[in-house]
């Protein structure tokens, strides 16, 4: 169910399978987006509701989840969730209270101040997909971050199920995550309700959340009249091991990610045939007891493989060049290596630190950036609820200091009425 | 030609007008960037040499820019701006050097390491309009964050002129910040020549610099195939004064940003009625002497305004509100109320820090959000042009400890496979 590649040949042939991964034309899809968008910034509430009933398959009255329905709904979730949520979000606290970033200044002698103010996003949307799986990681890693970074509203909002109810595990982790307001709305409607607003649901400053092609495409039209967190596309593991590592540990870790998507990716590249070999043997075995069978085997033979070269150097040049969502370094030393890798959304090192270990529990973020795009985006963190203001203070000793230059400049470019505004300043004098 | 609005209701009908401009319907514009794209992305530099003998009007043999070219442009600029743009360059430098931001990691005492890396990107392009005006502060204000943040290949593109040449200072500005390539390619094309790699022109990761409506709407279509700056809309200043201010520096200040554009929007607010009729009068006399009366004129009749308040505090609210890409504020003690500021691109406090000394010479950024975008976008910093990856270490013991609660979580997301990457490690144990 998995190739083997073996020459460079072969390998870029693959690279290119790879490359045109989910860039399938969406000008149909493109252009319903539209059409909600339209509508909903029109007609509001109404919109939405219509849009539900279509949808989901539910007549709603009100679209925001109440307080009674939250505390339904953390009674009827497993205290075992509760508890692992619990850890969850102190780790992830743990982590991500390390990238608040605080303002600054600098001065002069001469009384120049000048600066950078860092304040929180005012109100923040985070989609949560609704459909068959419920995925309460994904709030916590969209909403901690927000949280941190001292987001005033949080407003989540999530299709309804058939009963009109949101599930439960996804509102226990909103309420314990810290979530503000949760309204039962999904796809490019409720994109396009946090967009411009409706009577109920508030306009925010950003929308973040993985989500359909719907959402996808509707975060991308409305991207300039809100901030979007970034472009998202199928998800895929890279797995750099030398002869030492166990294949067991090798081919679980490829299976978690294909299980996710049948456009998932999960590569191997290896210096070994031998241990390639017992890889393949591995995920033949282990994927009997997977109840994703279907999915893994399905997206291993589109967009699994192995890669045999001939050193480790040689593997990280490859990586770098599919600049990997998640990478796991499984050889004897990983961290003389860390250096090397230029692109990667996360990196997990050695060999007891699989990939789902990140996705829950360990703190740093698993929203990261997908197909290549860790070669320009990072992983979802404080920094994206935040945004600055420069700020800058002259004395009037100051500005004479350096008004003759100024006035060259404008002169330069020929905008006059920037060197006048210099000028004016001293006309007196 | 300007007006003033006392009342509350006369004030948000102004608003609404502001919130409208620049937001035209592009459908036509938007259907001829797109097939500019796919010509591009198909042809190469084929197509690019013939959109630049049909739009610029002359037929190039090299896109690229020679070493000869940028040498003679240096001997071509006037001494004097050489000499402001190195000054103007020390200081960009001082101010973009405090916001570089080291990799960190944090250690637990079983033995977890976690972190995130942070690194330049590698490839940037950055544009550069052409047209009537030359502004090399603009190149200033691109290049050097990305230098800064150690970008390896920064490529500039820029619309040739009639001559088949690029303006020198623009060439010289190029020079002194160190740009690496220079393409003389302007419009759609030359963001999609830097989006999909041409034969001559590298692929980048991202694309920053202003442009028009054209290049506008190719980098929101490019966006997430590369990544971008922002998307801008046109300028504005918002100056909030006290009955203090002399009313010859507001006017000299609302008409520097109105000679920009037709669209710029140049807005005071203040707390005295007597100030207001002063700053109008000298609307009226200094405008005589600028060269872009024509559009200061215009500019400020359409978005123009001075708005009358009852205190400073309400003159903060409704700059909020607008969210104002430059801001003035021209009271006796700033700094009492920069606290209170919480969206706005440049903040420039006090008498003597107009706003042009901000575009060229104090070092803070000009390239900044508009059209209220301050409520999520940041100023052009060292932080555009890095990316970030996490790193994550678990030694054995410590994946012991905390195995069973991955467990638990991914059975109620029912992804098995994610957990049998954990569990599979203690298969033999």
């Amino acid at each position: 169910m998995i190739k083997i590649y073996s020459s460079l040949d072969e390998i870029k042939s693959f690279f290119e399978i790879l490359k045109k991964r989910g860039g399938e034309d969406n000008h149909e899809a493109l252009k319903s987006v539209e059409a909600i968008l339209a509508n909903v910034k029109e007609k509001g509430d109404e919109a939405l509701l219509k849009y539900t009933k279509d949808f989901d398959g539910v007549e709603l009255q009100n679209l925001k989840v109440t307080e009674e329905e939250v505390e339904e709904a953390m009674n009827l979730v497993a205290p075992e969730l509760i508890s692992v949520i619990n850890k969850a979000i102190s780790n992830i606290r743990k982590y991500h209270e390390k990238q608040v970033r605080n303002s600054w200044m600098m001065t002069e002698e001469n009384g120049i101040v000048m600066g950078q103010k860092v304040m929180a996003l005012e109100k923040v949307g985070v989609y949560v997909p609704g459909g068959s799986a419920a995925y309460p990681s994904s709030v916590l890693m969209n909403v901690i971050p927000a949280k941190i970074a001292g987001v005033s509203k949080i407003c989540m909002v999530t299709p309804p199920q058939k009963n009109g109810k949101v599930n439960p595990d996804i509102l226990a982790a909103a309420k314990l995550a810290g979530v503000d307001e949760i309204y039962k709305i999904g796809g490019a409607q409720a994109v396009a309700a946090l967009s411009f607003g409706t009577e109920t649901v508030p306009k925010v400053d950003k929308i973040v959340g993985p989500g359909n092609i719907y959402v996808a495409l509707a975060k991308k039209l409305c991207y300039g009249t809100v901030d979007i967190d970034m472009i998202a596309g199928p998800s895929e593991i890279l797995v750099i091991s030398d002869e030492k590592s166990d294949p067991s540990f090798l081919a679980a870790d490829l299976m978690s990610q294909a299980e996710h998507d049948r456009l998932a990716s999960s590569v191997l590249i290896t210096t070994s045939a031998e241990l390639a070999a017992k890889v393949k043997e591995q995920l033949a075995i282990q994927v009997e007891k997977l109840e994703r069978k279907d999915i893994i085997v399905d997206s291993l033979q589109r967009y699994g493989g192995i890669l045999l070269v001939s050193s480790i150097d040689e593997a990280i040049e490859l990586s770098n060049e599919i600049a990997p969502e998640h990478l796991e370094l499984m050889v004897e030393k990983p961290f003389d290596i860390l250096g090397k890798i230029k692109h990667a959304g996360s990196i997990f090192l050695g060999s007891y630190c699989p990939e789902p270990l990140g996705d829950y529990m360990a703190g740093p973020n698993h929203v990261l950036p997908t197909t290549g795009t860790a070669r320009f985006y990072s992983p979802l963190s404080v920094d994206d609820y935040v945004k600055k203001s420069s700020f800058l203070y002259y004395p009037k000793a100051a500005l004479a200091e350096v008004k003759d230059d100024v006035i060259t400049f404008t002169k330069h470019e020929g905008l006059t009425a920037h060197g006048n505004s210099v000028k004016v300043r001293f006309d007196n004098e």
